[in-house]
């Protein structure tokens, strides 16, 4: 499992077109720009407490779309057989070796 | 651009997660299983327009979230790619060209 803010900045990639603008906004200041709840508050003349909670349902919902379309998990799959293509690449595997890695990358979608 | 019914059909296959359990149950008994608007209102005792209305509208879903994800899209162009190294690899591609082609398909996420 990948750390927290690290899995949410791939999540939020992977999501934030299903997000609403405010929630974008303030995930990317958080996440991305490394604000604080207190300076995304005083930005957006809101409370701490409105920023964190909105931050919190935007993560759940982040969390539920992963669950159900399951992107993060696939493009790791994906990344993962193309690492083992090129290092079987570079070591001179067998056209074989490389079909069958062709074909599991195939599988995936 | 595929034929609509095919087009549904991939939309469907990509997205259907995200849809509530009514719309999954009309959409697969109309696209999948080829039922007419007609016997699906019949099944679920409802009028036909309730059953259309329900239909267009999931339709319009799927094609948001299409525009949005581009799941299809990005599915049609990994795939064209895979053809692609399968063929090279078949016509003996020097190893540049092949990894060449996993580059592309890194980059298409």
């Amino acid at each position: 499992m990948l750390d927290k803010t690290l899995r949410m900045n791939y999540l939020f990639d992977f999501y934030q077109s299903l997000l609403t603008q405010k929630q974008r906004k303030y995930m990317s200041l958080y996440y991305l720009d490394d604000f604080s709840l207190g300076e995304i508050a005083e930005e957006f003349e809101v409370s701490r407490q409105a920023v964190y909670d909105n931050i919190k349902r935007t993560e759940a919902m982040l969390e539920d779309y992963e669950d159900k379309l399951k992107l993060l998990l696939k493009f790791e799959k994906r990344a993962e057989l193309v690492a083992q293509m090129k290092v079987a690449m570079e070591n001179n595997a067998t056209p074989e070796e490389i079909m069958s890695l062709l074909d599991s990358l195939e599988k995936l979608d």
